[in-house]
């Protein structure tokens, strides 16, 4: 995707190509975003040239399949030396370089520079993220599939949850659906209840259910774009008091989607939903969205020095959550598609539901 | 575990402490070697006062669960001034600090150092890698049930396979599987049929099986610690000579096994393979064989440049494979336990199953 954006942004910072790479078991999100490639090797974008990948051979009729029509294939072991010589016979031009820093580990831009003696090299991080930020309508078509497959597959689960004795069984039964769908998930799910709740990133346990709130957060993974929702039920006889903390809470996440304008500040977003949330936000305590795309956390961040700005074709997440200390959490979470107005993805019932 | 060793490393290099960090969706391996915590945040282990996990607040709780008892609360935003305050706080030395270079990006490192300004920096990635491959004997017992788990696994899943329709659906089964009791996957599982079979890294798809030979390499987590194995099957009616081949690679594979000892050289343990393996070794395309660890890909290397030398109480694996572009594949993978002789830990028939 938008190979002809990258290039004009290596113009304008006077690069005349930029590498990204992956050697370990995650995917890089750019190369991923630019290429469709999720295996290892390196995308190199000459300002100039057509784009190619280089990928050791036992990946190299995978990269084949990418959109990448150009494939070299290589020797992992001496990475950035048969980069550097590709790009030499392609007659690329050397002298300034774009890399990504947030996906650069030290020792690899050690290597590399051993190789790329003179040449020298800027950041482009921030502007891919930028660019990612900003979803195509073909990214959209895909989310949007992604969705359809992601709120399936949690309705189905919630409906089943009579059958769950623990909170791996949740997640077995989540990730089960997902598996047949040819599908994987965006992140480990997570299920916490009762006190494990009070953990946002709590790990599920395959012990028997707390009672009360159970906090359900899952995403799937669909053409390497990422879905997000959590939503939160209760197991067992629900009191007055807690059913009134979940409507409140409810109802601020509701009333934050709901005012979303197009060029509201992030920052603001997030400031207004701790007035929102008065003398309980002390106990929300962490981010209140985040972008998703080829990567679950991008751009736009929703929190408290964010500034950002929201525009249309944004996809990101509203997710407050409440959490007391060693008592219960509760967390509500909808992905958003920014156009006029938001639009929500996860169309799954958020109406407190008694287990 | 092992902070005793890695101050003493910390002694010699002349390092008055090193940081661990994570900010990403996977664990540090060194941060969780080290204290057994897997979130978000950083680990600080002084030469010489008690080592300590900085964690933002949504993870305190679950920091405060691992091997170190010293945790302190962050904000993610000031990630490395936090670190710097506490480290000053408490009296630690910053003129000489170690990194692990291979888990650190230029962006992170920019950051850094704009807290420890004069601070000199040195690579500590390769010493832990060193002291991480050979295994304590608290990390060999959470290994064997780990294998334990995984080889039962992949026994059920073998013997289900009749029940199954498309590659995901294996996947599927073997994740429930996993999941349901607890754990979750080193890597994700690779279910290769027919013509898939000839990329080892080829992601499931939800369609009907290719008749012929079918990869399936699997492992799990426990504890932290990951486990490796691949089997191949055959679906639907083999012929005489496709038996020969799956017999010639699997009495290669054994007879690796067999004749390694203390102190190999592990790329000769290589060069022996491709030896063995004769006109067919052009389509062993991977390395042989890797350590297993808290990362799925630890040293030993089995690989052809590989100088290390198998130790008593290495993990590692033994996976030669024949891979016939564009017409399938074979892999035949276990992890070893290096005692006076090789003990294999996947106990999972290796003879051909015709399905």
């Amino acid at each position: 995707m938008r190979i002809k954006e990258i290039k004009s942004i290596l113009e304008k910072k006077g690069s005349d190509f930029v590498l990204f790479y992956n050697l370990g078991m995650e995917a890089n999100p750019n190369m991923l975003y630019f290429s469709g490639y999720s295996g290892l090797g390196a995308l190199v974008i000459p300002k100039k040239q057509e784009p190619f990948i280089i990928a050791p051979k036992m990946e190299v009729e995978k990269a084949r399949k990418s959109m990448i029509k150009k494939v070299y294939s290589m020797d992992k072991k001496r990475f950035f030396d048969e980069i550097h010589s590709i790009i030499k016979r392609n007659g690329i031009k050397t002298r300034k370089i774009a890399l990504d820093y947030n996906n650069f580990t030290i020792n690899h831009y050690k290597y590399f520079k051993k190789q790329f003696k003179s040449i020298k090299t800027k950041d482009i991080s921030l502007e891919c993220l930028k660019l990612r930020q900003i979803k195509t309508n073909k990214e959209l078509q895909i989310l949007k599939k992604g969705f359809d497959y992601g709120n399936k597959i949690l309705n189905k689960t919630i409906n089943n949850f009579k059958d769950f004795k623990t909170e791996s069984d949740v997640v077995a039964f989540l990730e089960y659906e997902t598996k047949k769908l040819g599908l994987s998930l965006s992140f480990p799910a997570i299920v916490a209840s009762g006190i494990n709740g009070s953990m946002p990133h709590h790990e599920p346990k395959n012990t028997n259910f707390n009672r009360g709130f159970c906090v359900i957060d899952f995403g799937i993974k669909h053409k390497g774009y990422c879905t997000d929702c959590t939503r939160t039920v209760y197991l067992g006889n629900i009191t007055k008091k807690e059913k009134d903390i979940y409507n409140f809470l409810l109802n601020t996440q509701k009333n934050i989607i709901k005012n979303i304008e197009i060029n509201d500040n992030c920052g603001e977003i997030y400031g207004n939903c701790v007035k929102s949330l008065g003398k309980d936000s002390k106990y929300f305590i962490h981010g209140l969205g985040h972008g998703v795309g080829v990567e679950i956390h991008e751009l736009p961040n929703l929190t408290l020095s964010s500034k950002d700005r929201i525009k249309e074709n944004m996809v990101f997440t509203v997710e407050p959550g409440i959490y007391f200390p060693r008592k219960f959490g509760i967390r509500i979470e909808d992905t958003i598609l920014m156009k006029k107005h938001p639009i929500i993805l996860t169309k799954v019932p958020k109406d407190l539901l008694t287990i």
